[in-house]
């Protein structure tokens, strides 16, 4: 039989996304990368960093990609560095009028680009099928436990993001469609920065004060960028923005924001993130954010403070101190007017 | 001496406020019920609920109110739904030129009105200068602590509020001014219904991705509210909206988060009101929102659930079931449409 879903790439939340559409009876290939890694899951039937939750029945481990061209569906759940590599791969196999769609919640470092920019350039020239992004406040771990949640699917195209959230709805994961693609994945990916930053807010013990206007105005930051780059304001006040933003730097299951936990306590980038043992897609979002912001003309003070704490070396308390100093225009904070002193 | 400001009460964030001001070297009368209490704030130079905090030497505690009328800036710090009673008593004493502000984050329980609208019914009718609030993310505690933590100061005159904005701002108390008055009151006051539900959320252990949608939609709930009321929308994304929605939500130490959870416990509304020893505003502020919201014709659906979960023993978990059923409409999620199922 052929799965009705693949989801490619054995991550956390992929593995997750897989069981969950798998739970719901449906036909499941979780694709990843070679026979070893399909015999180790389906041995253990279980992901090793989520190993309380089993594989459904309906889930099927397997490195084979012949299956890929008659599925209608293929969801990508490779980390946003690795997508255009998995897709040079994976690309020429995918059927012309199979839905492409990923839960990458990062930009491409090199050149700042959005995943399904990334999709449509690195896709076979005769795909004819939409292109779409799922994306919201979904810790792997809450979602695999089947507590109740919520998240988005945008595409361009309304009947792919309906046929999406048909697949995934279930009475305690509640699905939402949107028309806006920029808007949700600058969300998801943008967010990651301002959950380092809450982080090291953590990390310092700065407080509760401190740190919710912290994320109020990195909210307003990731905001300006994201509608300079064409997406719907709204759209960072739903669901895939507002409320990814406050799970991510709130939760102390959010990954990102326990890397800017461990760089308050003066411990090395590169030692922190082997500890991890997954990506923090906040830290290579940093550079690209920035060179988005460059391109489009758009402040990001925020943003900038994190560069400057990640890649040279500026101690957390410097860049708080810069921030708090700083005069913000009113827009910043809302309609409120920028302090005098 | 004659102070520069009295602060009227002695609550948590009225003896904050005034212990902060006095901080920055400035004479500030607190100004309690009665020579009792005056007395033994004035032995313990503490208040008892921050008793790491000595008050500062220009710090006068006092029930004297032969002062009042020459001092130029009186701060209201007492609950909302005793504002009215402390201002007939007081009214006939204050300044026709001095300025009144109010820490009040509730609605007049009876009337449904914001607390500038109270003390503007009350103020003896030669009275001639602005009515303020101060408002923001001020968990008092770390604010006593001297934690970083920023506010904002509203009123319709802008020389009144920049007049407060440099009597309170300090190295790590930034504020910031506004002229939206309603938005600020506003924003203070409904964010305690939606922080009653968080807390609820907390104590049924939905998790974070839950708690996160559900604060995205109450912020989006009393947006409405408040956008209908005559307040500006991007108030409500600032520090003195979604601010001091996130750090009331998220904080340990807030009261109407603490109250939710104990409700979710199911504890009786009353033994936890008594053990919590000082007002949460957001059990009274609930009947005045629904109360406008009726009059505006407002939908408040996290605002209705909350009114039966306090007062007509609906369970926290048949509430949330009626809210996760809940179709809602597009705006409620931003931008996102809302599931078929």
């Amino acid at each position: 039989m052929i799965p009705e879903v693949a989801v490619v790439g054995a991550t956390g939340w992929g593995t997750t996304v897989a069981m969950h559409i798998a739970r719901q009876g449906r036909l499941v290939q979780l694709l990843v990368r070679d026979e070893n890694e399909a015999a180790r899951l389906n041995r253990d039937r279980r992901h090793p960093r989520l190993a309380e939750f089993e594989f459904p029945a309906s889930l099927n481990v397997s490195a084979d990609t012949a299956a890929l061209s008659a599925i209608p569906l293929v969801i990508f759940g490779v980390p946003a560095q690795t997508m255009r590599t998995n897709l040079r791969q994976l690309a020429p196999l995918i059927g012309h009028h199979t839905v492409v769609a990923h839960l990458a919640k990062g930009l491409e470092t090199e050149t700042a680009k959005r995943m399904s920019e990334v999709i449509r350039e690195e896709i076979s020239s005769g795909h004819a099928a939409p292109i779409a992004v799922i994306s919201g406040p979904n810790l792997s771990r809450e979602v695999a436990a089947g507590l109740p949640s919520t998240t988005v699917v945008a595409a361009d195209d309304d009947s792919a993001s309906r046929s999406i959230q048909d697949l995934l709805m279930s009475p305690t994961f509640r699905v939402y469609t949107s028309g806006d693609v920029i808007g949700v994945e600058l969300g998801g990916s943008l967010k990651n920065i301002v959950a380092l930053g809450a982080g090291v807010a953590d990390g310092l013990g700065l407080g509760d004060n401190a740190k919710a206007a912290f994320v109020t105005r990195g909210l307003a930051e990731i905001t300006r960028l994201g509608v300079r780059a064409g997406a719907q304001p709204m759209t960072f006040q739903g669901l895939s923005g507002l409320g990814d933003l406050m799970a991510t730097c709130y939760s102390p299951l959010s990954r990102n924001r326990r890397v800017g936990e461990q760089i308050a306590a003066n411990r090395e980038l590169d030692d922190i993130l082997a500890e991890l043992g997954e990506v923090a897609e906040g830290v290579q979002t940093v550079p690209a954010a920035l060179k988005l912001a460059a391109r489009l003309g758009v402040e990001m003070p925020i943003t900038e403070q994190a560069s400057a704490i990640l890649f040279q070396g500026r101690s957390p308390g410097e860049a708080l101190a810069l921030l708090l100093e700083r005069e913000p225009r009113a827009e910043v904070w809302g309609s409120e007017a920028a302090p005098v002193c």
